[in-house]
Formats: structure tokens, sequence, C-alpha cells
């Protein structure tokens, strides 16, 4: 078969993705091995508790059997057809009047996204809880109207879904949002492409003989150019007009992504404002923390014979992540590594997109904006969490200089589901994981991430339970559970990791690596260490914020706060006052008090209880959330870059009532417009009673970043982590883990073992074949495109977009 | 072969183990399969780097060659015969009239410990960096001399070894205790025999009649009693006297150690203040929190037809760690596990109990007090840290009631050393670890834990680096060391592990498990939860002691602090003063500034560098102490319980100039005089210089533990965990994981792979025989038991002690 055709085959079996990747119906698995991920591979076997194998024999690893979710997934996005036939109604609008995306210039509009409205918490319940029917169909769209003075970014909403010409209508998207001003907001990109070409590289061309001569290259959006120029985000909003600050950047010489390591020091400053480029201005020039007005001022200087000339951060092998010094001793053994020589132990529906492991259930959802989100997590059949989701990650810089001092990435305006890019089986997850798709819509099409969340069970370094005494010693294995997805957004990878554990608790972990975003050292010592020739680790925090809508046996919960505090006390038994200890009980009442900084030392307990429903000693049953990895909230106080565009980032924990109107903390749009944001999270918090009230509680996560030179090239995933534990306090009558037949008690006596229970766990007496365990680098493909306008399903292709 | 010569044929092998166990010589290699645990099976192997396996066919695993650390561990110890020349020796000693531990009574005199005297810092250096010899060698002993009215605890010194009569000789040891009496503590525990035998049980009897009616039991030390009494602990040390309370607990009725979870409720209060038993006396009874002043005075109130009697906790299956309900779905199809399929890839000095990976290298020591510590911990051939070890550990309680009230355990004086047990392969750590014996002397016997540290690598579940853009995917994986022990104090099992990674880090992790001690659900609301019928979970902080004493690049040292704080600034850039950030850098300076609380919100690196050697950029080499994994440290403020005797629990973080007088931070008889313990923490601030000398960090770990139903009937490892981790920071010149192989680039674009690189990583084409992995939990046999006095080493024989 020639190649072509071969693309073609294969491109037919693509549109089987895309169906399952979409479709909310439950539709016949799809035949092609690949499509299905690295599981597909194996058998299916229905008899899961056989004992298969006999002593010696290969282990047979088997998929789960087909089974069906109870429910279908409201969250799971769009069926293919469905973005496609919103798509062609809304291009049959003439009132929106929008131009093809690849036909569309600064001065049309054009179709950003095309998604499914995510359904209101009040109207899911009735159907995933009761036997009411699914709340009717939606679809979220975003436009980018820059046919005027005025160009907006705009909400809209289309529906009912199917899409019925002459039914079907579309209004502005504006209740989930605080800013009301009919899903609109200013769009300050518009002329993103004029930009460069009728302003930066005319500004960069009238200094090209000083790069040339600092740097030996040029940045006049050439092919040959050796530099990059690019500023700070979000631009700078006050005094009624727009200003940039742009730095030049070396471009990497190989594959690696390595420009955010190579910054050149030199900045200037333009004023924006307006869509005429014309009237774009130039406002000066920053080298060596010296400011001069003009570029005339600034060649001067240069050429002058005084000016002092700086180095200049050049790629290199420092900068790549590929194996680099002497091989460790015996490193080229095959290290440890973990095989499931039974395969999946646990259920997926890959239609509907909806798990199930050991007691716990949830269906999984995935958005353009913040990619994975988990939905109705029940453990035992009981509602734990209603919504697990990322709501928005920031990055805020700090420096001496204009660009990194200026940079506070709110990174969903990227977006982390077109970036959660296909997985590599055996390092990011297992090698034995079960691989799902997840997909985007942008530019009439859709694009679909194969393997880009992975399913597994490990068996973590540790037991979750052990007590030995003189005559026993009992044991039990910690197997958890992990859904996975890895988002670069640029030059930063994050790992997002959600694990469950047989005593019921749930951890949320993040973790990230990739590259850092360096800044030029001079003048920077005050805001990160030096870590290479010319280089400085410019510091910034991460935080990124999750939203946790808890319901504890129901929506009426309220959260109780336990802290330890040292007391002074007398008792009727005590000769004298002793200097010891009590716990503090207390409840946040109303959404005054809803904002949270964690006491220090660890001290205080925040649960989400129900307070009707006790369990039969009288306390309260819940869930606690714990900060187990070094959580933080944002250093920088009323943070000149985002004004009101991440008042989620200046607390730890924070707790509202739930609203329809209040379902994310967040938006993408943020940064258009600081002062006055699509949501002011601030703005949720109106006093309303905390009090057995449906509550949302977002948490932060995030790492104070100040790169040091073990950095380079990549930040390392060991020591950049970050995560919360929901653990169950008082919500079951002992300890659940106990249900599990992994564990072992020995009793023994005198060297004498006299008994040994092991509960009818099933040992392994099969062979792994690790040759069949490794997965085929050479099958990696990145992303699945389809086109919507026209729909064109028949005509799958690869193509992956990253943002660096 | 008969039973009993099967079992003598062992005691000769066992032999052996002790030999390794205690010699600080190179040993040949002891033969006996077991001895060396359960990676003895494994074939050698010399040629390390041979692909050895061709496809399909069986892992090979390999342990690694012999070889020989480069100094002998001048930490692991007294050889056997050391041991028993000391004791035989001390028993020639006229004047310390010792009597054999099993011939004692209550006013003999008898030796408690001979171990190693860990020798000087100051000494050593010069022997494990240089040519010098190692430093002479000498035993600590502990006597418990009871012969006299005022018995005392005794640290003496005993060398130089080997025992030559007539020039060795022993003097008090004082010089490592802040406490100045020659060595001696009072000793509380003189008459704990006759405690009960004279007294307790003389109490107890004096209301048989309730203890029947109430519980239907008795404790009066006959066989068929079915209730235990025991009480606070210290005990109370005020107004010239010394006062206990004590309380009832229920038996276990089956082999688990379920008794703390079965307490009662009533309390008695007892002066016992000298060594008369017949001068001790009754002080009054509690229940329900109404003090009775004597028993008649209960006797009438209970008999009295008005006494409000409460329920007892019985034991039974929600007691017990067995498995308990509903089997998981598909738990009995084998869960996942790790292989190693080319065995270890570390080498083992087991004579010397030296260890290296990857780089790393350590020795290991193991003391009766504190346990396994790790010594002269070096990288790339650099020592990072010559000590990090386990200093104490305290579990502080609280409650309304006087025995919860007045227990704070100081683990030191139980031991970590006598209990840290023989590991399970599988469970405890991997099938594959690398398991090492420990021994420690008690009773001039040794008893050797077999197989009680574990050795092993583990692939974390996600990698140590990972970058992807549209063109490729770089992904390392993430292969780290454990060297792992877990020790049952009682009711409590500590599980001490020090990983290390490759990029440099080292973490130090403490997760707790085991039963929890309860306290009696009566009136305790304020102290904990009500967690079963009468129970509550006994409100109480965890905190461990651990002292890691830095070298970065030698000994000349300083504690900077990095700290993330907010600022309005103004630059020759802005147009308006800004709201950012900057990094604040500082020193600690002196001991005076030498305790450290954790900042809020994690702004400050704590960071131990060596400001005579920066980096070529100027910046300090050093490592971070990062508290990972929720410290803590102690809630109570000057307790009564404790006065000096743990002021190492009031801070996160401490740092002192080293001394070899204050090597260590805790005394395991630092209860037995509160007021004036033989080591207060306190004395070592002396406002000394900590700029440019040799350091030493004391950080705590732990955790605020108030136990909900979730604990019942076992704390899970889960939730309950600590720690630190130790990075690198500027110390090196980029990210050392760069070095291994064990990682992969794709090159790909448009659905095709271009190239994959593996860097010459070994892809394991074999099988793992699982039945070949799994250990025979028959063999588990617990501690091996060898006499000293006389020197027996022939005739040893089994038997593992426990608290509980």
């Amino acid at each position: 078969m020639s190649l072509p055709a071969l693309l073609r085959l294969l491109g037919l079996l693509a549109v089987g993705i895309l169906l399952l990747a979409h479709t909310s119906e439950a539709l016949p698995q799809p035949k092609a091995a690949w499509v299905r991920g690295a599981r597909s591979r194996l058998a299916k076997n229905s008899k899961w508790h056989s004992k298969r194998w006999t002593n010696g024999s290969a282990c047979v690893e088997t998929s789960p059997p087909d089974f069906s979710a109870p429910k279908e997934n409201v969250w799971s996005g769009l069926t293919n057809w469905e973005a496609a036939s919103v798509t062609q109604w809304l291009f049959g609008q003439a009132d929106l009047n929008l131009t093809k995306s690849e036909d569309a210039g600064e001065w049309d509009n054009s179709l950003l996204l095309v998604e499914l409205m995510l359904p209101n918490k009040t109207d899911v319940l009735s159907y995933v809880d009761g036997a009411a029917a699914a709340p009717a169909r939606y679809a979220h769209v975003v436009l980018d109207l820059r046919a005027t003075e005025n160009p907006t970014y705009t909400d809209i909403i289309v529906g009912p879904l199917p899409v019925v010409n002459g039914t079907t209508c579309w209004e502005p998207l504006e209740y989930p949002y605080t800013r009301k001003t009919q899903g609109s907001i200013r769009n300050l990109d518009a002329d993103s492409d004029s930009l460069y070409t009728e302003y930066i590289f005319k500004v960069t061309a009238t200094i090209a003989d000083i790069t040339m001569d600092l740097w030996g290259g040029t940045a006049l959006g050439m092919d040959n150019d050796t530099l990059d120029v690019w500023g700070l985000d979000p631009v700078w909003q006050y005094d009624n007009k727009l200003t940039r600050w742009d730095t030049f950047w070396n471009y990497p010489t190989d594959v690696f992504d390595s420009e955010t390591l190579l910054p050149l020091g030199l900045y200037f400053k333009s004023d924006v404002t307006g869509r005429d480029p014309s009237k774009w201005k130039l406002e000066g020039w920053l080298y060596n923390d010296i400011f001069y007005k003009t570029t005339a001022e600034f060649r001067k200087a240069y050429w002058g014979g005084n000016f002092t000339k700086l180095g200049a951060n050049v790629d290199g092998d420092w900068a790549r992540t590929d194996q680099n010094g002497p091989t460790l001793p015996m490193d080229t053994a095959t290290p440890p590594r973990a095989v499931a020589p039974s395969g999946a132990r646990y259920s997926v529906d890959h239609a509907r997109k909806y798990v199930e492991w050991m007691d716990f259930s949830f269906y999984m959802g995935f958005t353009r904006d913040a990619g994975l989100a988990l939905y109705d997590i029940r453990y035992k059949g009981q509602r734990i969490i209603y919504e697990l989701s990322l709501q928005e990650a920031l990055a805020h810089y700090a420096g001496n200089d204009p660009v990194q001092s200026g940079t506070s990435y709110l990174d969903t305006y990227y977006g982390f589901g077109p970036y959660a890019f296909e997985l590599v089986p055996g390092y990011d997850c297992p090698a034995y994981a079960t691989f799902v798709n997840t997909s985007f819509f942008v530019s009439e099409t859709t694009h679909t991430h194969l393997n880009s969340v992975c399913l597994f069970e490990f068996d973590a370094d540790y037991p979750i339970q052990a007590h030995t005494s003189a005559s026993y010693t009992a044991k039990t294995k910690n197997i958890y559970f992990t859904v996975r997805s890895v988002a670069t957004v640029g030059n930063y990878d994050y790992m997002f990791s959600y694990e469950f554990y047989l005593d019921g608790s749930i951890k949320v972990q993040v973790r990230a690596s990739g590259y850092i975003q360096s800044a030029y050292y001079a003048n920077n010592k005050d805001y990160g260490y030096q870590i290479h020739d010319f280089l400085s680790g410019s510091m910034h925090d991460h935080v990124l914020n999750f939203k946790a809508d808890l319901d504890i046996l129901g929506t009426d919960n309220t959260m109780e706060l336990t802290t330890n505090v040292p007391v002074t006390e007398s008792y009727v038994w005590s000769d004298h006052p002793r200097n010891t200890m009590k716990l503090k009980r207390s409840f946040i009442e109303s959404e005054d008090k809803g904002k949270i900084l964690y006491t220090g030392n660890g001290r205080t307990q925040y649960r989400v209880v129900n307070t009707a429903q006790p369990n039969k000693f009288g306390e309260y049953r819940g869930y606690r959330i714990l900060p187990s990895d070094g959580t933080i909230h944002l250093t920088v106080e009323n943070s000149s870059n985002l004004v009101n565009a991440a008042n989620w980032a200046k607390y730890d924990l924070m707790v509202t009532k739930q609203k329809d109107t209040e379902p994310r903390s967040a938006h993408p749009y943020n940064g258009q417009d600081v002062a006055n944001p699509v949501v002011d999270f601030d703005k949720f918090f109106d006093g309303e009673s905390l009090t057995q009230e449906d509550l949302v509680v977002w948490f932060n996560l995030g790492m104070h970043h100040v790169p040091h030179t073990g950095d380079l090239p990549n930040t390392v995933f060991t020591t950049a982590h970050s995560g919360v534990e929901f653990m169950p306090i008082n919500y079951f009558d002992g300890d659940v883990s106990r249900q599990t037949v992994n564990m072992v008690r020995i009793d023994y006596k005198d060297g004498n073992v006299s008994h040994v229970k092991t509960f009818g766990q099933n040992e392994a007496t099969c062979s792994v074949d690790l040759s069949k365990e490794d997965f085929d680098m050479y099958s990696y493909k990145g992303d699945v495109v389809i086109r919507k306008f026209p729909y064109d399903p028949a005509d799958p292709y690869y193509e992956t977009d990253a943002i660096v």
C-alpha cells in the first residue's frame, strides 16, 4: 500500500475517534486497534474473577468488559455532528456576518469556539440523581467580532440542540459572568498581525544595525531572522491607553523549545491604543536599566562609544533536555517498572467517558479553557464531589525589567484544552494505563488529542496500613487509581493528577516541568538568581485555582473548622492549671467569612460536613480538605498587572454558595479588561449564608518559583509540586480500606509462622512479557483534525499546534 | 531432619547474621541464602552493562557484585565480640556491682545498654575525608543503678576498644549532655514491678466488685484478668512529689493489638513518691468527670443508687485490621506491582552497611534509641549531609481525663531500635528490594531484626521531566532510590523513608499507621471526635525531630533565607509605582535567630549555602530545606507534661553550630526529670555565630492528629504523612537528572514520527516470572537473639519483643 493510501486509510479510521470523542450516546466500540489507545491490544474478558493463569505461564491482561455508565455524560462535549451543525447554522446568521477563520482578516468577524454549554447544576441534579430527563443541550460559542472600531470577544449561547432552523436561536451569554455587558469584552488582540507587520518589525528595523552588532542578528519578519520579539501579557491598561513592552529573544537553533531561556535584555515601550497602526508610537528603549526616550537617543548612546554592551544568551546543550553528562553507574540496566499482571481492574465507558474503580465512579469532561474536569464523583454510590475542575492558572512574574514585571499569564486565555498533548506510555503514565482521547474546537475544525488522558492503577511504594507486634504483622497494599492529563501551555508543562485511594480519599496534585520563562540577568538580582551566563531565573508565582463542588450526603452542607489551640485549663482532677490544648470547633457561617488563609502550623482542619446528618455518635460526616503538598497563594498584593482579573489568587481556600450564575472563578478573556473582567471573583462574595447550603470550595495550588540552575534546561516534577487531599472524616464508621483483599496477616512466634491469612487475594504466578508491555514510540501521532465547516468527517488529517 | 535439629542448624547460620550486623570489618559474605534477606536468591553478575536477555526469555535479576565501601563504617555499631567483651569487662568491675538482668531485682544494679559510642564528628572528618586513622572506638553503656535509695540511669563510656584488662576503663558520660550530673539522672521506673504487685493490684482489688459490675472483669494480676491498668507518661513531677494517674482498659480478645482502643473511663490518682510501696497512697478516683477523694467516697457513690454507669469499649471486628466488608469490584484480580527486570542497580556493602546508587552514597547506622540513621551522604563524591537521623518522637495528647492529658510519650525512652521489626516484602517495600538486618543490645543479649531495613529503586508514577511541543515530546523517567525502616513503638507504626532522586534531591518522609491511643468518650468533646460507642479519638500532636548536619562544600556554611515579599516599587521605565514582588535575601547570623517558624504562604526558602564558594555566576551553592508534605510543630505551649524535656518541638526548623558536645537534641531519659532533663535543647542556643560555621539543622516532621472514624481500626499511611525535601539550589550548573539514559525524545510531525532517541537505555524484552518474585510469607521470622554474657554465639534463638 502506498503511503498516501495508508494515510487515507488511517484518516478514515480517525473518524471513529472523533465520533467517540464527541458522542454522548452509547455507540459501538470502534474497531481499529489504535483508536482505543495503547490498551486496545488487550484481550477482552468478561469473567473478571476467574484465576486465569497457571504457574509460569504468560499473564493474561484483559481490558474490562464493555459496560455502560448509569447515565449519559452531560458534561462531555458536543457530538461531532452537533458541533458541525451549530457551526453551519452560525454561518447562516447574517447578523453575525461571519467569515471563515482561514479567510478572516483583522476586520472580519470569526468563530473562535463551539463547545458544549455546560449545564447548570440545578438542572443536572434531577437527571443524575432522579428520573428526570437530561437538561436541554446548548452550544457555547465565542465570537471574535472585529469588523468594528471597537472589537469584542463575545460569548453567546446557541440552542436548544439539535439545531432546527427556525427554532434554534442565539442569545448573548451573560448569566454566568459578573460583568454584565451582554457577554462581550473588548478585544485587545484584534490587530495582532498588524502589530508585527505594521509596527514591531518597523521599530526593530530602525535598530537593525544595533541588533546585528550586539547579537549578530535581526528581527525583521524575514525567514533568516535569528531574533524573536515579544513582550508582556496582559497589555497595560491605564491612563486611558494601551501600553506594550516588548523584548528580543534569540531563536533556538535546534528542535528544542529553549527560546524562553534566551532573552537578550533590550526592551521597547509602545503606545498601541486604537486600531490604527499608524497612530501607534514608540515611547522609549531600555537597556541595562537605562531608559532612552527615543530611538535617536538610544542610537546616539549606543554608538557614542561609552555604551556598556552586555552578553547574549545563546542556545546550546545547557538548554536542551537530551541526555547530557557521564552515564550514571548501572543506569543502562533496565530500571524497575510497574506491570499489571491481570490488566485493568476498573471499568471505562469510553463513549460516555465514565469510570468505575473500587466503588469510586466519575464522569470526565473536557473544555478548551481548562482541559480535563471530573464530574459526579461518587464513592459507594454517594456523590462526594459534583465537580472537580481546574479554573485558571496564573503565572505572575516580577523583575527589574518591564517585560518580566508586566507578565501575569492567565493561562486559560491560551487554553489548557488545546495543549493537552498525547501522552507517552511508560513515561507520563505506566505502559499498561488506559488512554482516552480528548478534543477541542478551533477555526471550524475539531482537533483530537490521541491518548491524552490516562487512567491507571498503581501500587504505591508503601502500604496503606501496617502494624506489627511480637505475635503478628498485618499489612495492606496501597493500590490507588489515577486520572492524569498533561497540558503544555507554551513553555510550561503542567501535570494534573487526580488520585483515588482505598480509604476513600482523593488527592489532587499538580506538578510543573518544561521550560521556565527566564529574564535577562542585568539588574535583576532582587528578582531571582543568576542561573546562566547572562540569565536570571525570573521569580514568579504559579497559582492554580480549582473548583471543588462538594456534596456531602446531598447539597445541604456547611464548612466546619476545627483548630488545635493551646490553652491553660483547670480540671476537677488537677492540682494546678495545666498547659495543654483543645479542639476549637467553628463554622464558616456566611460568604463574609468565606475567604480563608490557612492558619500557621497546619492547626486548622477545613471540612465540608452535613450538620443535618450526623453519624450515630453525633459527629458530622464530611470530607476534609487537607493541603498536603505545599500549597500557596499569590505573593503580590493588589497586582498592577491583574487588578481584578484574578481575585481568586489572594487566598488559599474560598467558599461560596453554589449558584448557576457563578459556575467559574475565571474567564479566558479576563485579561482584556483587567479592571472590569468578565468574571471578577470577588463579586461572588455577597454575604450569603453558607449554613447548610450547596457549597463550592475554590482552592489554590501552586509554587513560589524562584528558578535556580537546577531548572535548566527544564524544571523537574520532583520538587515543583503542590497538592491537596480530600479525606473522609467521620464519614464512614471505620476505615473503608479494610474492604480490600490485598492484605496479609502473618501470625508468628519464636521464628515460626503459625498462620498466613491472605483474604482471597490472587497471587500472580504468571510471567509478564515486558517486550509486549512497551509502547512503540513510532506510533506517536499528535493531534487529528477534522473540518467542521464544511463538515468533512471523511478527510481527517494530522496536525498539532503548540504555543511556542 | 527433626524440627529441633533444623532449628539448631538455623541457629548456627544465624551467627553469620550477627557477625554481619556488628562487624565493621570487611568479612566474607555469609553463605546462607536467607541471611542476606530476600534478595539473596539472586544470581551475582559482575558485568553490569551487558544486555543479558533475549527476546521473550526470562529476565535475569542479579545482585550487584560484591564491593567494598571506601572507608570503614565508623557509625555502624559494635562488633559482636566487642559487645560481648565490654559486657564481660563491666561485670568484672566490682565498683559497678552489676547483677545479670534476668536475675536483677528492683534493688540490684544492671546493664541496660552496650552500644557503640558514636564518634565525634571532629574526630571522624579527618578519617572519612583524609588519610587519618579511624577514631578510637568506645562503648556507650547505660547502667540501671537501683541498689540505692536514689536510683539512677547512668550513661558511661568504656574504652578504648578492644578491651584490654588494665587499660580499658570507664568514666561517666557527660560531655554530650546539657545536664552536668556525671551522666546520671534519677530513675522513676526503679520500682515498676512493685508498682503493680505491691500497689496497683491492691488498689484495683478494693473495687473488684465495681469493675465486675461495670465491665464484667477484674484487674488483679491474675491469669484470668480481662482488664489491664496503666496510665500517664511521664509521671507528674511537681510539688516535690511523684504523681500517677492510671486507668482501666479491656484486654483484646484476639491476636490484634486493639487494647489502646478499649479504654473504660475510670481513673485513679496515686502519690508514688519514694521507694517504699507502703508509703504510696491513693489520692482519689475519677469517673465521668466526678472526682472522689477516697475509695470509700467512690464506693459509696457507686453503690448509692444514683451513679451514672457509662458503657464499655469492647473488642470486636471494628478493632481488627483483617479484611472486613464486601469485596470490592475486581479486587480479587491481581493488582499492578513493580518489578525489577534487571535486579538491583545499586551496590551494597553489607558488612559496612554502605550503599551507592547513581552517584549517591551513604553509610547506615542503627541505635537503640532512634533506629536507622544515615551518615556521610555524598553526591558525586561530595558530602551533602554528614548525618541525617531521627532524634526523638513526641506524641503529646490532651483530654478531659488525666491520663490523656498527662500523656506525652517521648518514644526514644522505649526506643525505635528495639521495635524496627522485620519487613514484609511486597507490602512494606517492593518484593524485589534488598533487605538488611539491624541489631540492638538488651539484657546482655543482642537482638537482630532480620530484613528490617529495605533498599530499593522505584519508578515513580510520574516522570521527572516532561516537555512537549508541536514537533517533539521529551520525557525522563523518575527513578528514585529509597531506604526505609518501620518502627512500631507500641500502638503506632512509624515508617521512615529516605528517598534519593536523580535531580540530586533527598526526601525524608514519615508516615504513621497502627493503632491510635484513644480516650474514653465521656466529657471529651473538646479534645476529639467520638469515634465509636464509648470512644473518643484523643487529639494529639506527633512531632518528630530530625538532625540534618549539612556540609555544603565543606563545613563552613551559612543559612540563607530568601523570601518573596510584596512591594510597591518605582522603576526608571514605569509611569506609576507598581505593585509587584521582590526576593529578599538574609542570613541567620547567630543562634539567637536560630529558632525558626515557617513563614505563612511558604514564602521563604531555607537554604544552607557556602558563601565562600559561590558558583560562577556569584550565586551561593547550597541545598534548600523544603517542607513539602505538611510539617508541624507542637500546638501546646509550655507543656505541663514536658517542661524542658522536648524544647525542640516548639519550632519548625532550628539551626545551631555543630559541636561534639551537642550531638543529639534529646535523650531517652529526658522524661525522668522534665524540669532538668539530660538534654535541654534550648541550651544549645547560646548566641554563637552561624556565619560560615559547621551548621546543624534540626527539623520537625509530624501531624496534628485528631483521630476520626477512619482511624479505626488503624490509622492509614495515605493521609498521615509529613516530609521535607533537601533540594540542590544553584548547587550544580544545571539539572543533573540529564545524566540518566532513561529518557526518550520523539520528533514528530503531521502524524509521523521522524526520530526516536533513547540514549542507550536498555529496553527490557524479557519476561518476569511473578511467582519467583513473591515472598514466602512462611519465612517470616522476627528477631534472632544471641546471648552476650556469657557470650554464646553458637546458641541463638528466635524471640521478638514488643511494647504492647
